[in-house]
């Protein structure tokens, strides 16, 4: 099995140093050609994932599993949507990130190129085979795909016919492969094909992740979990405040960049914490709050220290009372996973000592949290958020999939 | 011991985020107040090294490693002007990279700011303590350092009086800690202190990084091993060629970007290669040769396929006939290490399918590999030469050593 994927990232490599010459116009009609493909074989992407949530079904896979597992028509739609649009997004490769000439006469230029081959490990939901793939492409990048075995029918039907309309569109071959025994062992040799991949990506849970992290020695861009916070200042107008933080909590409380926990200045916690419980009570909201916040949230249960550790992505909020925004701040970087963060206030010296203190991928002053996505940045689709420090931190989009070199032109110089 | 080294990277956590707030007029005295506490101690640091070498020297241990142990007053005082040169690079943190409105207002930024803890292992040269030290500090970041166990004595007595030095000068305590039990057991520890450690950079020989790859759980960026090839094309300047190939061989064969195999076409082989052989003979270069190239090459032996991936680091080249500029880029892209690879030419558009489609950090027309370099590309003083593709590519300098965040201001913005 492991020299199956070795001589699949073999192919994938070959495909790679074709692809990085595509135009981007080729990349655009073959991604439009792919979402073709995706609508005119509905009923064979269907029919295989009919037999996939069958078999799951019969193995008692729980109700939210089945949902992702699920493909009806108009999220086969949406996959060849998703295809459209990326294919309307700028082409990242070939920008000259900058130049300079030397004393020497040396001229040098950063160009930004695509990665090469770029490994995507996930698990049941199947549209991530079409965005992936999307997404690699169009950076110019070949792609190995590992999805979840109780995916394996719909990945492989989505798979081949992405290739097939890919490659009749101008495509390489095997620029885009899908790694069709979805095993430990396959997954194990994904992650350690030093050489042959040049980037890889886990998405899905934290189980996922951690595995990864423990056995790839590939490069590795984790897309992470966001226990995010939003601190209401003294100054913070409050009826703003108020919709903020319904917004970050109840609009999509299932994604990493809904809030977790709510940090509220002690001045004004007598004031404005019913006014938080009631909007929130209306939402359906559960309050955990410190032994200060419980004094004023009727409804509040203790929260434990586990409380502000935990990514909740449900309609549950931890409270903190706290004494000023250095306390804030401390308690954000101490428990916060660096994703998204935000003060509410009309402090200036307040926000400015925020945005520069708090350790994190997006520092927002008086906006919802759940602004921290890659069409809400104006990047367009995604591949996830990073919340490492390393090469992509963020929303990451078509320019986190690419690399630079340097083109260095020269007329004889040797060095001294 | 692991417990020891999680403590000093909770340190350096604290530290980390006040570094982050530090002036660069205070970062720059500290660099030179760490320069002087060198020069200041150097009876110290040379009694202390001494032990080191003794205690080599009685362990048998090899010439070369000796030389690499050891330190001089000129060594010393290198190490010093290292510190000064990296005070008066410019500072990288704070830098906007870009910025735009959103069409509800929202105003992003992405700005460069520290990593924030960086750890660094490395072998037995004590100047890397102070190189690091001073590189890791300029750009915002606590440092924690593992050297090597023959090198303890000579590193802390350096990372003391530095660390002394520092904090006088108002860096925060702990910006700089030496691990200094340096043994399997700390070295595995710092591989995985994830959420603690934001970056962490071997530097060593292959064995060093192939651990660091395999036990690693924390981002890690590998400096790399340079394999690197010049190609001379049938239209090039035979004359200016051979003052390249010379350089590029000879000036300094143990570094990553001297070259290591010469790829000629056939048309000019029976021209120029005799030449080259005259040339390097002349180095005392050693030659081995492909088939043809043997027929022009009288003292060549012949290469084998090991030739072609090895790194030499010494006066040997290995030289190879080719029939097109496409096997030449294909001999490149299949045995070269991704680190520095020049054509020379004065063909226009074999030059610019060369620079497009040869893979690796730096690619060269008509100049010697050996350019690739912090130094020489403008950088200033740089932690190494990385060849992977993530995150930093090429000449690793102060702005390697940043990541970035967005900061983004808004006007009581709620998500739709």
């Amino acid at each position: 099995m492991s020299e199956q994927v070795h001589a699949m990232a073999v192919r994938a490599r070959e495909a790679a140093q074709r692809l990085a010459g595509v135009s981007t116009a080729v990349k655009n009609t073959a991604l439009e050609a792919m979402a073709e493909a995706l609508c005119a074989h509905e009923p064979e992407i269907l029919a295989a994932n009919a037999e996939d949530v069958s078999a799951a079904q019969e193995r008692g896979t729980a109700g939210a599993m089945i949902d992702r597992l699920t493909l009806t028509p108009a999220r086969i739609a949406a996959m060849a949507d998703g295809l459209r649009q990326i294919a309307s997004l700028p082409d990242p490769v070939g920008e000259i990130l900058e130049g300079w000439r030397r004393p020497n006469g040396l001229e040098i230029q950063r160009v930004r190129v695509p990665m090469g081959v770029i490994g995507v490990i996930y698990e049941s939901r199947p549209n991530v085979t079409a965005d992936a793939a999307g997404l690699c492409l169009k950076a110019g990048n070949a792609c190995l795909l590992r999805g979840g075995s109780e995916a394996l029918r719909s990945n492989a039907a989505i798979a081949r016919r992405l290739a097939e309309a890919g490659e009749r569109a101008g495509l390489p071959p095997n620029s885009l492969q899908l790694i069709e025994s979805p095993d430990r062992e396959t997954a194990r040799a994904l992650m350690r094909l030093n050489g042959l991949v040049d980037l890889l990506i886990p998405r899905g849970g934290a189980g996922l992740i951690q595995s990864v992290l423990e056995n790839a020695t590939v490069p590795v861009i984790e897309t992470g979990t966001g226990n995010c916070h939003t601190y209401v200042d003294p100054t913070a107008d409050l009826d703003a405040a108020l919709e903020i933080i319904v917004n970050a909590k109840c609009s999509r409380p299932s994604v990493c960049n809904a809030m977790e926990t709510l940090l509220v200045h002690e001045v004004i916690a007598d004031e404005f914490l019913p006014m938080v419980e009631e909007r929130l009570a209306a939402q359906g909201v559960e309050l955990r709050g410190c032994p200060r916040a419980c004094e004023y949230l009727s409804s509040a249960i203790p929260a434990t220290e586990e409380d502000w550790k935990t990514e909740y992505l449900a309609l549950i909020l931890a409270v903190r009372v706290v004494d000023s925004l250095d306390e804030a701040i401390a308690h954000i970087n101490a428990y916060g996973t660096r994703h998204s963060e935000a003060i509410l206030t009309e402090d200036y010296s307040a926000a400015q000592r925020f945005l520069r203190e708090v350790d994190a991928a997006c520092v927002y002053v008086n906006a919802s949290t759940r602004f921290t996505d890659g069409y809400e940045f104006g990047f367009g689709a995604e591949v996830g958020i990073s919340n490492q420090k390393l090469h992509a931190r963020g929303p990451m989009g078509l320019r986190e999939l690419t690399t630079h070199k340097y083109l260095i032109r020269g007329s004889g110089q040797i060095r001294g």
